[in-house]
């Protein structure tokens, strides 16, 4: 049976970090929301599981993953339940914990992102906070990105098995979404990840080998990615970028 | 022997999280920075991780947790490996999934909490974004926090098993994490907050049954639990408390 899959229409988003582990698997799924209301499908169908009143442990937000009965919510804990049935686990039982450790990292930043452009109120308009999205990027570019970002290239580079995955000697979940991740903070700052293949030479080289992965650059190249765009995660609105020193 | 738990001495913080459920299942550990530090205890001892060039997957932040070998970072992630262990996970294996996300849930309203106080930069300080707080404070008092709290009662109320627990018939991690939620929110935003009980009675009388628990009820009268205070997650500004419709 297909997995579904319910996110937003029309952008990446949250959604795209899931996306990419079942694609780079070939797992079967339905995107519901991308799919036609006459099938029972549409942003309709996504909004009646959130919206009900009946079933139990319904999800607070997308994206959220329906295999049979269970219903699982954000995007870590549905890569963590995912991972093992794609073989996209660590293979140490124990390693889950510390793949799950990094996801939440990837969580975190990508949380900051979405702030950089909402740092007010997530429901009100880019435009109505501009002068303290501005002040927030700031401080992401100048700060956080590059925390995180040396966070991230020092546990790949300490890999104890090597610098070609982010844990162990195999392909996991978290080495998609740090993909994804530099994937979307180019788009959204190119005048600051300018130097990112300079100072962030490991991650740079796992980017570009998961890009290079039969199963995602098919993925990439079909009509099934959005290009990023200002309804997604990661946004380029030009006053908000900067040069780094 | 010991869990060893890491995190910022002289407040709550992320930190009590995890310290409820140990001090529920009355497991031993070690609160390593407010230990001595001629114990090769203290922040130092909690800083040398952090900052390890060493240790492969050293967390990016506290909390997290030594058990052993393995060195676990990130709240829901620390309660997702210690409940099975300490008997605060839900019976059924699937149903692990759906605490995560629960917990994955308060995890998002907690930082929103952090960044009404500091939504510009985490590390500068209040005074210099009081005006961006004051914003975002309205948009969480007005829009996010009833939307995350009506979100858990109506989860709390629609529980199969009946509404004492938030998950099936027995205590799990995430009925202590909501009480220390709803502990927190009463504290930063006693104005805000004052209707909690009539708006949201399911989870009023799961906190307080969780606050008569004799571990708990021993625990929060002990020294080990440090006030609320302004070095926290929740923090009383008067200023960015208001009353609500």
């Amino acid at each position: 049976m297909s997995y579904k899959l319910y996110y937003w229409d029309g952008l990446q988003g949250r959604g795209e970090f899931v996306r990419l582990a079942l694609e780079e698997a070939g797992a079967a799924y339905v995107d519901v929301s991308r799919g036609p209301e006459t099938g029972g499908l549409g942003t309709g169908a996504m909004l009646d599981m959130l919206h009900s009143k009946t079933i139990p442990y319904a999800p607070f937000a997308p994206p959220f993953l329906e295999d049979g009965e269970l219903i699982i919510s954000h995007v870590a804990n549905i890569l963590m339940y995912l991972a093992p049935k794609l073989g996209l686990a660590p293979q140490q039982e124990a390693s889950r914990f510390i793949a799950n450790g990094l996801q939440l990292s990837i969580t975190d930043i990508v949380s900051e992102v979405h702030d950089t452009h909402h740092p007010i109120a997530a429901s009100d308009y880019y435009e109505n906070q501009k002068d303290a999205a501005k002040a927030r990027s700031a401080d992401f570019i100048g700060e956080r990105m590059p925390k995180f970002m040396g966070y991230f290239e020092s546990v790949l580079t300490r890999n104890p098995h090597g610098d070609r995955y982010i844990i162990g000697s195999t392909l996991t979940y978290v080495d998609l979404s740090l993909f994804q991740l530099i994937e979307g903070l180019r788009y959204a700052f190119p005048r600051a990840t300018k130097h990112f293949s300079k100072r962030y030479p490991a991650l740079t080289a796992l980017h570009d080998m998961v890009r290079m992965r039969p199963n995602i650059a098919r993925y990439l190249a079909s009509e099934r990615r959005i290009p990023f765009n200002q309804s997604g995660i990661f946004r380029h609105y030009p006053e908000l970028d900067q040069d780094v020193r």
